[in-house]
């Protein structure tokens, strides 16, 4: 045991090795509401060179290393094990350059998502992944998860912004493909296998990423739909009337604004709460035209009898207001029991369905428990927190939420990823034979399986 | 020699094996214009199942395979070598389900992209990707090279378009990860690795696609522009100015419309070649507002200095008439000699750079070459055909050629991909430990070698 800190120590500088007492809260847990547990010691590198040296020297020792970005991550993949080390990312932190022309950011791992997004705004230009976490969050962890978040309809998920990896490989190898250009075929495209791996491949030092120009600043509505057809209609309409314009389309469904309103810091936004209440946001610009525009299409709509009623932000103020509905979930733990979470996925066919089928086996399992949804509707993404009326089966729960979304062909994981919560479930939505392929392809990587190891795969 | 073309047709019916004179044209050579070889036998499996039997077959006696699909690949990989057993994907046929609500579709292999298109079309949806072969290559063909093509600049390249696969391992392992919904973080994104592997890690067999909605009617001009600078502030201004609705913006050098007017089938645009003719399409519908809207952005651009002259179709004929312009080059075969053709990529800020420097290091080298440029500007994409005056020395050229875009730290391949042609290439565009990784990975997947040997990897 002190032999290999006492190694570490001797790579990244005694400071930078942290032990016992030292290993502050912030390494012990991610956000994945996993009992904390201290990892066998913390270790802080500089640069990629150093990453390497750490991994070189774990790898030959068989001794088994957890990854850590910002700690934000939901799948508790970050969360150490007893007896990893924890490598942290913190101190390869900042952006390397910026090509305007080109619309390219070169940035360390371990910078905020943040920052990335306020180093493109500086050079007018802009980032295309947003989420909660923006503060915290890495973009190295954004690599490894493949995050999504509210820009998705629009920007896609991390992967489509990311142009090129640096990574260093479980044995140290650093590998260095830091592409910029928006075309290029030469050979594999290793850094694809990279993204959405979660650290179990190799660590993620340094990011390529492709810039986008500012969109327009957006025109901001809530909207009362009766039903997910309803809201489904809203987004093909405004989809088709503003082609690219669409920036974020959140719905909220009945029991989620219920919760809400109980925090009593919010006033309800409509009179009677409807089945789903969608925030959309699109980018037309700001001044009376395009207000116009926005509150013609939305008059449709009404007309149509897609939307019952709908709010127009009237100012920044009033968007801001409609965000904080959307964000409010992230208080909801300060006066509900303790719930579990989903982050699931089915096609918009079979939204409907799903809800139906959640609320109803819910209820027949145990009688009287909440389902609260919401999540990003035009990626078929629902979030889910459940709070069962009695004690806590969170199995149970897991067992009937995982088995309609394996019924409904849909996906256990949308955009959180696997981590440590969700191996056991991984094979209702991938194949016998593509679990094979992910073990061979860790096996070739990472063939002593020191790199995130128990994670991801199913046992 | 008889015994394995027995077990083929056992697999696969007699009928499907065919050898010796049988042989197609179509099955010796694809269009990267290398001297015919035709393979040992070509098979023609039916479905999944059997080109899994084939290649458990072939993986067994070690049995070399070249994978075919429309054979317009332009890099060689589809082109058989001696003793090669050439494995076609032409009876893997049709699209076998489109969602319309979901907007996906499930296709089989060897259909070809303009029928995905039309199919698209048919249920009022678009499939983002055209290229110039869309006749012939096939959406398999295209997964395995990420094809490119006009549109990249809108709807990405073929990456972004899928949504999974299923493809058979060179050991004849199945392995199906058609996945439909738009996110899905469940696991190592294995197709992400088999997209541009151009044929050498697996067979593709099906494709699960992404739609979009139909872009609306686009208005089209040939602008006359003074240098790339000139050419890449017209881009940036109808970007900023029209988000999300530019379709194409396709670059011809002075040399490119010197050769193409020489055809004499074509008028001539403008009084005086300009250095840059830009074709550029842009989704602002039909009639005349939309028409004024971009005429107005033209004008603008025009009194800033930016365009020369530009001419604005006023009919769908006018538009077939520009990109006659842009697909003459199929034709320039027909009257000039043997040329040597490049596909490569720089940034944007070195755009002008690469240009100069080619002109001046061709002449130098070899005084009277032509140089003819043209491409996808908005993707940095440059297809060269360089025609020596006398005798033709390819790797005198290659050798020019790439040393700028190794000097300018470009890509040797943009959109093409590697194949035979460029294989000794490849250490200009990607580093050593990448070049390292990727044999990694063709050795876990194809331990035996089977699959599109001696293609991609460097010797
Ligand atoms: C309030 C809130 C809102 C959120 N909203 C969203 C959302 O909308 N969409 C979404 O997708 N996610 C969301 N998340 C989840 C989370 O923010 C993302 O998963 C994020 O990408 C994690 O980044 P991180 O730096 O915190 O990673 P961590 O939590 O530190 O790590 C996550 C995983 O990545 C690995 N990892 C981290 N850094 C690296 C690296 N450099 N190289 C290799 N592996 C690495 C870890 O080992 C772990 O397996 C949210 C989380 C919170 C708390
Ligand atoms: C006129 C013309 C214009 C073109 N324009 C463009 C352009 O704009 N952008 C662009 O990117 N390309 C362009 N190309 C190149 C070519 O069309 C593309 O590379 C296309 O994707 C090849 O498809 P194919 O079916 O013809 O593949 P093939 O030529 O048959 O094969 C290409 C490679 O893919 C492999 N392969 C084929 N099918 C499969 C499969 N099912 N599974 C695994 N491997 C497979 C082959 O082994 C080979 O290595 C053009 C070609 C022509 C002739």
């Amino acid at each position: 045991m002190t032999d290999i800190t006492a190694s570490l120590r001797g790579i990244v500088g005694a400071r930078h090795v942290r032990t016992g007492d030292d290993i502050p809260a912030r390494s012990r847990a991610d956000a994945a509401e996993i009992p904390p547990c201290p990892p066998r010691a913390v270790v802080l590198p500089a640069d990629t060179g150093e990453v390497a040296e750490v991994l070189r020297l774990c790898h030959a020792l068989g001794q088994p290393v957890v990854v850590q970005g910002g700690m934000t991550g939901l799948a508790g993949g970050a969360q150490p094990r007893p007896g990893e080390i924890a490598l942290s990312l913190e101190r390869l932190d900042g952006v390397e350059d910026v090509d305007v022309v080109g619309r390219t950011m070169l940035v360390r791992a371990g910078t905020p998502l943040s920052t990335v997004q306020a180093a493109a705004a500086e050079a007018g230009l802009f980032y295309g992944v947003d989420l909660g976490a923006r503060g915290s969050c890495t973009i190295g962890g954004n690599v490894a998860t493949n995050a999504g978040g509210i820009q998705v309809l629009r920007y896609g998920m991390t992967r489509r912004n990311v142009l090129g990896l640096e990574a260093v490989l479980a044995d140290g190898t650093v590998v260095t493909g830091l592409n910029t250009l928006p075309k290029n075929n030469t050979g594999y495209d290793w850094t694809q296998l990279m993204i959405g791996s979660e650290g179990t491949l190799g660590v993620v030092t340094r990011v390529s990423l492709a810039l986008q120009l500012q969109p327009a600043p957006p025109q901001a509505a809530l909207c009362a739909c009766a039903s997910v057809d309803h809201a489904y209609a809203v987004l093909d309409a405004i989809d088709r009337r503003f082609p690219g314009r669409l920036m974020a389309f959140e719905a909220m469904w009945r029991e989620y604004m219920d919760v809400t309103l109980r925090m009593a810091t919010q006033r309800r936004p409509f009179a009677e709460t409807p089945e789903i209440t969608v925030l959309v946001e699109v980018a037309l610009g700001e001044g009376d035209a395009a207000q116009a525009a926005f509150s013609d299409a939305l008059g449709e709509l009404a007309e149509a009898g897609s939307i019952g009623d709908a709010l127009i932000a009237q100012s920044l103020r009033d968007r801001q207001d409609f965000w904080a509905y959307r964000e409010a979930n992230y208080e909801f733990h300060r006066f509900m029991p303790k719930a579990t979470h989903f982050d699931i996925s089915v096609a918009p066919g079979r939204m409907a369905a799903a809800i139906d089928m959640l609320r109803s086996r819910l209820e027949a399992a145990r009688p009287g428990t909440i389902l609260v949804a919401f999540g990003h509707l035009a990626d078929c993404n629902l979030h889910l927190a459940v709070y069962p009326p009695d004690e806590h089966q969170e199995a149970e729960i897991a067992g009937i939420v995982y088995g309609i979304v394996g019924d409904l062909r849909g996906s256990i994981s949308a955009e959180h990823g696997i981590g440590v919560l969700k191996r056991r479930y991984l094979g209702l939505s991938r194949s016998p034979a593509e679990l094979d392929l992910m073990r061979l392809l860790k096996r070739a990587l990472d063939p002593a399986d020191i790199l995130n190891r128990e994670r991801v795969l199913p046992p």
